[in-house]
């Protein structure tokens, strides 16, 4: 066994000679992100050797003068003796700070208000039917001698009425002691199944009826969020959000689906979801909210339908192949003891349900969150997460698809992409004159990369200056310390140099990035384009836009509308309302109706399988040119362009 | 670390230094039968030092001789060296073969015919509503792409009419690759709920509905018993049992509930039963009978309360205190993943249930299987094992009793008493003129012990000789090598010398045991007389007595009347049937009238708290006589004394 020292904290973790030194890294859970999950396609797992020698492989992600300096990729490199070794990008957790919209910013809440209201016909009314009740038993004797369970049930009965009064193993395992602890005052929480019968969550000591909590989670991809609302008043007490501890595992479902397929992959990915990511945010918000994790007595979970197969640990690998086929879409109510998650066991979880392999239950409860079923406008709602889910619908129709955009829009596939923490880079312009940029990074720190709103930024200021052209390639003619090419004349265009960088090399966009992104802009622009004509309508049609999703509300939409992403339609049209995924949970967990209303929702939505559509592959090509190839879709861009002289490329 | 060799397998079990040898070799599974739970008071726990050294405490249960020799009790002894130790029994696992009657026997099987035949009004059906279909899925296509469990539940929900079809996690999580290997041909198992909804409880690839199997399993304290059952007609096809591993903390139930109430006891008992008990067995009968575990498809188990909390994990020790209310007395249907048996995860499994703290599902079920239920004579329902059980009645009532005989039946509180395993003396006459005792013993070894009958034979042939008197002191006028007496004036017959026994000591019946017997068999007929008489009843007014339990049938019903355990009436009113809990679990996994008959008669049955009944004590006391203090009751011994003057010490 050796010793591998991870600077900057001195991290120790021992391993066998010839082991992967990304296996070591992980089982520190010192390095997360690897979009690639080590198959040496990414190079992010960029390390430095500051001592001792490894075993490693060349590669392209590295220059021979870095391989020199000890520049290694973890993926690619084998222990055979004791190591220290630099960390290049702060991947200690403090670091880690994920900006995710707040549920308790003010326009959040009105949306929460809106939705609540359509739903519920204006009548607030929190709990979705979560019950307490006080009982004060009678002191069991040599004349009175029921059994404790049976006392408690029996006094339920005769209170509340129903037949069948349901007891889980865990209930029943601790009444003898909670019973002689409180002198046989409790308070029992229960969730009524109809009208005969209902399932006990919890019995709690003394009179608790003041106390009633749930939970909404929503798990991405790339980082999952979590409120903790008080059942009794609807109110949000607490949130908190963390990276998904997947991400180990791979960037992207697919990675994640290609990883559980793998001997132990299925337990690797539940353990990374369940006990590294929810518990700890579980535990988080209730520390928050002063309250214990046991008094939370419901919880529900949406997330893609990849996240959610590997929640529950369904077998995954058909979600990824032809014909696209789920384990399951339909709601799911389980206890949280069949997840693991570490609150009390009786406490009901509800899955939001999906609608297909590539649009899950984020979307549907998106949809409700956004109000779009109650509306009639034509309403285009766009999540742009690590994957692109599109609805197009009103109260009339709903129609759905999902884009293999990839994860460009979260800082993936892109060369020195990043995920929206600490260092990112999440706003750029460029100078017209000078080809200079001006950037802002998230907690204002030297950058570490580009976030996918700073992507957006700089692919679309590079545009407007004339930096590249229509088709994504390198000016040749401007003459600037910032454009250069490498000697298979690549282009590249230098964001950040080496020296202003917290990454100890440029941070730059390639003409392969560029590529990448646009063929995610692409995507997502077809996807829209087909949606509408299989309904025979066109862009002009589309009274609103609602944006959703990890993509942040620091996308600049009129960046979005230049490089051909949107639409060009008049901006007043277009709302960003943050994690609608989330909105859609909290609606769930505290009205039942919006339950009712979610389910009608996922079974209204037709999904149009797009890789099966003979229009995408032509619409999609068409779209692969900033903003378009057909300009005429962007008069806005066409008039800019006819306006600025100065920058006509073309 | 030191090793301790462990003759004559040469099992080395790692101690520390200062650990209890009883606790390493319980680690090891090589002792697991201590009546008083390492506590020092049974000396059952008897060990030879063969090389090393060892911290000892004296005890009265080793002679100063037998100190010297190196003999040991392991409870109070602690590692300080390696050790070389010698068993004084053959401990290992191929001796401790359980002598227990089989279900398979022609009497068990007209037994459950007779009730059988008069629970389903001798309809005989099979099966207990579990329920196989058949299913050829369409295969899924871009254009029909629901999800597999949508697919699989929608097919379901048409072919057999339930609006409600429940798949539980596991089901949702293997159904894409059992869809996929099975061309989307399978067999659901499924289990109605009501008219309206059922549950799954396995997806099987291909058809497979010529199968169907369940298992019936009788917890006992000492021992467990278990029988797998052909669904499709009710053949029993493999029966097993085995040793409770439990019993490593304890012979009875008051020991196992003190160990279950220390920190990590529940812990460790559930591992002992669970584990280490019921999945083993559960594997055997599925090996004896080649079908997978996964094609258990129901599991029915009964034993007594403290048993099924054990089992449960619910918190016991109210079970024991005043006024001795168990947690759960209900029938209880749980999915075999909730006990972590280790079949099919949705399994269900029915707890049989209980009256009270010292009646429990064994007894319901019992009285299930014994038809006393059906018929119009006034029975008596005896089961001796660990405990004692009583009920009285008819097709009009069902009146219950327990009392607290000890484990004397079973061959526990008796200094030489063993289990009813290989080497115990089950059977024993003693010669009238020599006082030379004839034995034999389980499967004709060389003898360990004594079990239940042969105490039984043993003291009443002690009586009928005259060796002991009407209070059970040895009388000091026989002159024989057999009858001895120690420096306090406490005297023992010898049944067999050390030299021929595997003990290295003599086996002797004590005064001391006298005394502990006289108590046992005092509190059964005591408890029966006050059962009758809460009734107004006498002993003639019994017409039939039914003997059950783990005493065996190999008791001598003369000789329990001839010492007072039973009372005397006419042999031909005595029947013996056995394990009538594993026969009741038979019937209420054959039979869904037989599950709600079990229920009727548990909530029928009225239990009398025998500790707070005033003229318990004074009956008890009575009977504290061999055979009575009021011979009169006993007409056949006083008849019998007066024809054998020679025995008449009275």
């Amino acid at each position: 066994m050796y010793q591998v020292n991870f600077l900057p904290n001195n991290i120790i973790i021992k391993a066998e000679a010839g082991e992967n030194l990304l296996d070591v890294a992980r089982r520190g859970n010192i390095l997360t992100d690897f979009p690639c999950n080590g198959n040496g396609v990414c190079g992010k797992c960029r390390l430095k050797i500051i001592q001792g020698s490894i075993d490693t492989v060349k590669t392209h992600h590295l220059s021979g003068e870095e391989a020199e300096q000890g520049y290694i990729l973890a993926c690619s490199s084998r222990v055979r003796g004791d190591l220290t070794i630099g960390l290049l990008r702060s991947e200690n957790e403090e670091s880690q700070v994920m900006k995710i919209e707040s549920l308790a910013e003010e326009k959040s809440r009105e949306l929460l208000r809106r939705a609540v209201g359509v739903v519920t016909q204006n009548k607030m009314c929190f709990g979705a039917g979560i019950k307490k009740e006080y009982l004060e038993l009678a002191l069991p004797t040599h004349d009175d001698n029921v059994a404790d369970w049976e006392r408690l049930r029996t006094h339920l009965e005769k209170k509340i009425g129903y037949q069948e009064i349901i007891g889980g193993l865990s209930i029943i395992r601790t009444i003898p002691q909670i019973l002689r602890e409180s002198d046989f005052k409790v308070t029992v929480t229960h969730k009524p199944k109809n009208a005969e019968s209902t399932v006990i969550i919890n019995v709690e000591k003394g009179n608790t009826c003041d106390r009633l909590y749930g939970a909404a989670i929503d798990i991405g991809t790339t980082s999952v969020a979590a409120i903790l609302v008080n059942l009794l008043d609807g109110h949000i007490i607490a949130e908190s959000s963390a990276g998904n501890v997947q991400i180990k595992y791979g960037a992207d479902v697919i990675h994640r689906i290609v990883h559980a397929v793998r001997e132990n992959g299925m337990a690797e990915l539940n353990q990374a979801i369940v006990q590294e990511t929810l518990n700890p945010l579980l535990n988080d918000i209730c520390l928050k909210a002063n309250i214990e994790k046991d008094e939370l007595s419901s919880v529900v979970i949406a997330g893609n339908t990849t996240m959610m197969h590997l929640l529950l640990g369904v077998y995954p690998d058909f979600l990824r192949k032809e014909p696209y086929i789920p384990g399951f879409t339909g709601h799911f109510l389980l206890k949280s003891a069949e997840l693991a998650l570490d609150v009390n066991p009786e406490t009901p979880v509800y899955i939001v349900p999906a609608v297909a392999s590539f649009v899950g239950g984020d979307i549907t409860g998106g949809v409700l969150a956004s109000g779009l079923w109650t509306v009639q406008e034509n309403t285009l709602f766009l999540d742009l997460g690590t994957n692109g889910e599109i609805v197009l619908g009103n109260q009339d129709y709903l129609l759905t698809c999902a884009c293999s955009a990839g994860p460009a829009f979260e800082g993936g596939g892109i060369s020195c992409g990043m995920r929206a923490t600490t260092g990112a880079i999440e706003k750029v312009t460029i100078e017209r004159e000078s080809f200079e940029p001006n950037i802002t990074t998230i907690h204002e720190v030297k950058p570490l990369g580009l976030c996918g709103s700073g992507i957006i930024d700089t692919v679309a200021e590079m545009f407007l200056t004339g930096i590249i052209d229509r088709r994504g390639k390198i000016n040749k003619n401007i003459h600037s310390s910032r454009i250069r090419f490498d000697e298979y004349e690549v282009g590249e265009y230098v964001l950040v140099f080496k020296e202003d960088s917290q990454i100890a090399k440029d941070i730059t966009i390639t003409e392969i990035d560029l590529e990448n992104f646009i063929r995610a802009k692409g995507a997502v622009y077809s996807a829209v384009a087909v949606l509408l004509s299989s309904l025979g309508k066109d862009f002009s049609e589309i009274d609103k836009i609602v944006i959703a999703g990890g993509i942040g509300n620091n996308i600049n939409i009129v960046n979005a509308i230049t490089i051909g992403l949107f639409p060009d339609i008049p901006l007043d049209k277009y709302e960003y309302i943050g994690n609608s995924s989330l909105m859609g949970c909290y609606l769930i967990l505290t009205s039942e109706d919006c339950q009712t209303k979610v389910q009608e929702i996922s079974a209204q939505m037709t999904y149009i399988e797009l890789s099966s559509n003979p229009d995408y592959m032509d619409e999609f090509l068409s779209a692969c040119f900033f903003p378009h190839t057909d300009i005429e879709k962007f008069p806005s861009v066409r008039d800019w362009q006819q306006k600025n002289s100065n920058s006509t490329l073309f």
